[in-house]
């Protein structure tokens, strides 16, 4: 069996106790790096493959400090502090500079957690939405390979089609899930949560430079409850909160078809003019 | 003059490159540990402090790996990258443990930003409330020392006064400052994004034992408006997104009284039961 594309992307070898080799896959090149969301499912999956892991992932945030360039990299990561049913990991991700020196490309912290069964509630339905069925897939003759890997079916706020400067809103929904479908687990919906294209773009319907600087995940499912969600696609919905002077954040929140809160995300991005 | 409490509780000594010594304060105590906004304020207070600092805080992540102990903290921090316009900053609250060495109470993120004007955009409105004039501040007969810290003006989903387990919202809105008043300053700023008490107890109206496992603030103001703001109100609003098996999280907007949103900021919480 071929592995996805996707595993691809994220696989590591142990070079020494938290350090891992990976290189960065042209099937998720972006403009002038790699998807940040495989970036971010790479930091999930280096700590899922450390031997002294408890818990599965609770909060993760990656912080983006500059393009990884193509080729190989190392992410480091250390559990800085393990308690009874949480624990806290640094990680970085380094190239060799210019100069043979490493560079930090990427910071991030995460936090694993032992869940158990308690008191729960959503205070956040997912809204009433056409079942992905009845949703068009969009085919996207975009020169950004990233996409390619992904089924997108949106609901509102797509990815205008004319640059006219006549944006009015910020809010985006959409169906989506991998391409070709994958189970879903805690890296595919950490790379999920950065799918949506920057707010700027949707709002202005203007094009300018962007890059996100840092972004947040927050897990409520379960690694069961991925595995129940399997091929089936996840709705995505993101609004800006506020644009001022070259940056601006969203907030997201991610559900299975179930209508079940996979998980919240957020993020601040840098954009030009 | 006297210091400010808030100071005092911020005050660090410069012991090597990087790292400063700093002590916990009776004043913003928590249940079993300092206010967890105290502390996020005490790490961009290191940064802020830097010689080699670069521009004015973008985004804060803090992650409360555990309790501080009453005593002498020492923040380690490090620009493990600085770009044209953007530094990034990893930092560590550490303090002796039982055995000697040292642990690990406190990790953090931060970017720093040279930020310029451009084209901007509210996505948030300011939702329409009563000034603070208006609306009676709130006198807590609390335990709890941090609180008295803080004026208080609850609008909406103020803190139960019974725990009848009827609770049905979790959104607050409330004006609120330091007290004695302070002017605004982004350490200020980054504590008032941690004084909501925890959603839960609002949701439920069950007070059941809690603890914020990490904080990220996005600030969306300049050092410039938050001077201009002084200490005058800040408008604070947060809502639970998702509570699931032992975690919430909730997102919350800070707008000054002139409507202009200063930070948004978002937070996972442990809470038991």
């Amino acid at each position: 069996m071929t592995q996805h594309a996707f595993d691809t992307a994220m696989a590591l070898e142990p070079v020494a106790p938290g350090r891992y080799a990976g290189r960065t896959s042209e099937a998720y090149w972006n403009m002038v790096g790699p998807f940040g969301g495989t970036t971010a499912a790479t930091v999930l999956r280096a700590i899922l493959d450390h031997p002294d892991l408890l818990g599965a992932p609770l909060s993760l945030t990656v912080n983006y400090a500059g393009a990884l360039a193509a080729g190989p990299f190392e992410v480091q990561l250390q559990p800085v502090r393990t308690n009874r049913s949480t624990q806290h990991w640094t990680v970085g991700i380094l190239q060799p500079g210019a100069d043979g020196q490493p560079v930090v490309t990427t910071t991030a912290t995460v936090i694993t957690a032992v869940r158990r069964e308690t008191w729960s509630l959503s205070d956040t339905p997912m809204p009433k939405v056409p079942p992905p069925q009845e949703v068009p897939a969009v085919a996207f003759d975009r020169k950004v390979a990233w996409f390619k890997q992904y089924e997108l079916r949106p609901i509102q706020g797509e990815l205008p089609s004319e640059w006219h400067g006549g944006g009015d809103s910020s809010l985006s929904q959409l169906w989506m899930r991998d391409a070709p479908a994958r189970a879903l687990d805690f890296c595919a919906l950490a790379a999920l949560a950065d799918v949506f294209f920057p707010r700027v773009w949707l709002r202005r319907a203007i094009q300018v430079p962007v890059g996100t600087v840092s972004i947040t995940v927050y897990f409520h499912a379960s690694a069961e409850e991925l595995a129940a969600t399997g091929q089936g696609y996840v709705l995505g919905q993101a609004r800006a909160q506020e644009f001022r002077n070259g940056f601006f954040d969203h907030s997201a929140q991610l559900w299975n078809e179930a209508g079940s809160l996979l998980c919240t995300s957020h993020q601040i991005v840098y954009f030009k003019e």
